[in-house]
């Protein structure tokens, strides 16, 4: 069936950051929609994040496109230089290659839940603000100096 | 900004579709994000329907992954022997290739939303209730004996 039970997929916080980074993802829970449906052409995900959690570290893409559907509560995206509240029904895009870091932050006292969807994994994932740099081809990440972690 | 100014797009209830199945088509107002966000690895659209109106022609598509996010109001998924209620912040998938005919159909007394991402235009697009089918690559829509409109 089309219609996608998301009660029916287990969400999951496990995050591949390394620490310190990975304590901070606790509370951002995600299900992965394109494998239990069927979608190859770009990957979606349905994420709920806590009051405080954060939706990533803040991040771009040099060869991915990320676009987001806000669905439900309140989160803040939190880009280089300013601040955007998001409401439900709110979209917003992320370009690749434009160097904006960008991640969602809930700073309301209630759950917020959104779906976010990207090309499929390429090229390299950038953090403005941590000594972090993701490798798709290598599968890995690095500190800034090229040293793995 | 990430965030989409959904105001400051015109929404536009045009459709490619010939005659007679364009004169369906008129309750159906679509905003192309991709072009003004700068998206380019996949299209998405942000789409409302009014009372009685349907967001295509029952259709599947050959090579195109469709994804959809439900995000005000209630319609009604219609499927290959199925329908089901679409309510904000239900998501379904669409694989390509799987020949199972869908569109959305708005039964209530108000208007709904929803966006809609895809893999960009190729392939066939087949519609099963109709005499139509559209070809991608000579970008055209056909009879199904092949003959053009």
């Amino acid at each position: 069936m089309p219609k996608i039970d998301l009660d029916a997929i287990e969400a999951t916080n496990r995050t591949t950051y390394p620490m310190p980074f990975a304590a901070e993802m606790g509370g951002r829970w995600f299900r992965r929609l394109g494998p239990p449906s069927g979608l190859t052409d770009f990957g979606a995900s349905h994420v709920r994040l806590e009051p405080g959690a954060i939706s990533s570290q803040r991040h771009w893409h040099d060869e991915i496109d990320e676009f987001l559907v806000m669905t439900s509560g309140e989160a803040v995206l939190v880009e280089e230089g300013a601040e955007t509240v998001l409401r439900p029904g709110d979209c917003a895009a992320f370009p690749k290659g434009v160097a904006n870091g960008h991640h969602l932050v809930n700073r309301a006292g209630e759950d917020c839940t959104f779906v976010v969807m990207g090309t499929p994994d390429r090229g390299h994932c950038h953090y403005p603000d941590v000594d972090l740099e993701w490798d798709s081809e290598a599968k890995t990440y690095r500190h800034k100096d090229g040293a793995p972690y």
